[in-house]
């Protein structure tokens, strides 16, 4: 929404220009300078019902979503979750419905072992907001603007799951019976990847999770690091879903326009990259080249070893 | 809103108890040993319209109050305020809103130092989110549960105007048209009692910020600090406007029944009493001292030296 890009300019408008903000607005978390040895990663996201996720999505995946949206943004900068605080607005009290919300939000919480330390509950229409935080080691957390051309681009896991589930929910794409709850799953309860980014600080020139989508995500890495990028179609990672459920220019187009998928997309020099897969393997992630970087400020497809066209909703070209 | 209050029980029923919290959730803010020197306070709270402040409300004021709800919280702690994350959920862009919203933000955050780190802008029913955090000496912050049996009990400012805004907003009380500029801003612009808050540290014995009224949250210290009160009505401070427009029995209702006055309510034990008073004369902020803590479980109410009864809203009697 170009609109809300506005409203955030606004935000950044600011006079107030403290010491100990490391890095401000701008990337998936603030960085702050607690002391010479400590720096915290914060970040704010906001889940509106029937805009981030559907009206009738069921309780404990809204409480897992919340969590999980903020600690991918924790992931894409390295970062160790550690306290999380959660407001919360409900049109009306549902005890089952709020024990199920808390199921959701916990199962996270104790998996990343991330405490809940306060927050706020009030009558509204149906939304939540998380700030969560986390330690990073001083000045070795990730970013979008650490890039360079000869870069390799990495992505873990699939991607575009989470956007066909969508649209098999908005009764836009048939699947099979069989694939209908691995899909709902997908974009239900996505997995930040909370191990790899802090794996990732040792290794990683640049880094950022997919939330809205591969394509715009990718140009947000491009901007800030002032380069462009070759990417490699054959080499997405798509689900079997994925390829038996769309044809494969379809799956392309959903792989790289699709949100949500909340995986991590970064970039690694060559001299880094055999040691980066090594360690990624001990996490148990998988992780997939698709492209390399270059000094142009273009992102273009290669299929087949050959230059070709794909619709990037307006990403294709940045200056 | 007694559901709200199940709500939260459910939210303290988390399994995850980490080292680094020395107070979670059920304070103004949690507070975070970050290293053997420093401890940071955090405090969350959303602004609903049509709940927290009137739907008419001027966008300059939303933005003042949703900084000054937060930095209230990290006052009544006594925290020294750092750093803020706002997430606002919005209708529609309207560019003027946005622009006078900001300006009442940003005004705060350049009075106190606050620096805007972060947060999200969403399309929905508008309501504002904000994460404050400030820092504390060591141990040294204020809490709900420090009062004893003979601590004498203080409030900064004036009580009750606020809510008689609202009620003038409301078309339930009339006042004179001299006065209405002068009360909507105290609905408005709330000034939070940051100073106040630090210098109390230091003489404190407990403290809580005037959200909820003068009654609720008095009862949340008797509470948390096992301790009942003796009020004495004669000294609660009201304005001129509270005097004027209201008989007094009334003024009192209001002034103890009353939110959104954001004044801060904190005891001293009698050594303290003259430093206190002496330290906050350098503040500007006027005290009041309004009763004396006993070992009751009650709150009772003084008039000219006798025992009285003013409806507190079920808050007269807790165990």
């Amino acid at each position: 929404m170009k609109e809300f890009d506005l409203i955030r300019r606004y935000f950044s408008e600011q006079s107030v220009n403290r010491k100990d903000v490391v890095k401000g607005i701008g990337d998936d978390c603030a960085i702050l300078q607690l002391s010479e040895q400590h720096q915290l990663a914060v970040t704010t996201d906001t889940l509106v019902a029937g805009v981030h996720f559907p009206v009738d999505t069921c309780a404990r995946a809204i409480g897992h979503k919340a969590i999980a949206v903020s600690l991918s943004d924790l992931a894409a900068m390295g970062a160790e979750p550690t306290w999380l605080s959660l407001a919360i607005t409900l049109p009306s009290i549902d005890e089952a419905w709020v024990k199920d919300f808390c199921s959701g939000v916990f199962e996270l919480c104790e998996y990343f072992n991330v405490q809940l330390i306060g927050g706020d509950t009030t009558q509204g229409p149906l939304s939540v907001t998380v700030t969560a935080q986390g330690y990073t080691p001083v000045n070795k957390h990730l970013s979008r603007d650490g890039a360079h051309a000869g870069d390799w681009l990495y992505v873990t896991g699939d991607v575009g799951d989470a956007a066909l589930a969508l649209q098999v929910v908005q009764g836009k794409v048939n699947v099979e019976e069989v694939y209908k709850e691995t899909l709902q799953r997908k974009l239900d309860f996505p997995q930040p990847r909370v191990l790899v980014g802090q794996v990732l600080r040792e290794y990683a020139s640049a880094a950022i999770d997919i939330s809205d989508g591969l394509a715009a995500d990718l140009a947000h890495i491009c901007i800030a690091s002032n380069v462009g990028v070759n990417l490699i179609l054959d080499n997405l990672p798509l689900s079997v879903v994925m390829r038996d459920s769309l044809s494969l220019d379809n799956a392309y187009k959903l792989a790289l326009n699709g949100g949500d998928d909340y995986e991590l997309l970064f970039t690694v020099c060559d001299d880094n990259k055999v040691a980066m897969e090594t360690a990624i393997a001990n996490t148990g992630v998988t992780i997939t080249c698709i492209g390399q970087l270059n000094s142009s400020h273009k992102i273009t497809t290669l299929l087949n070893g050959e230059h070709t066209y794909v619709d990037l909703q307006g990403f294709e070209h940045f200056s």
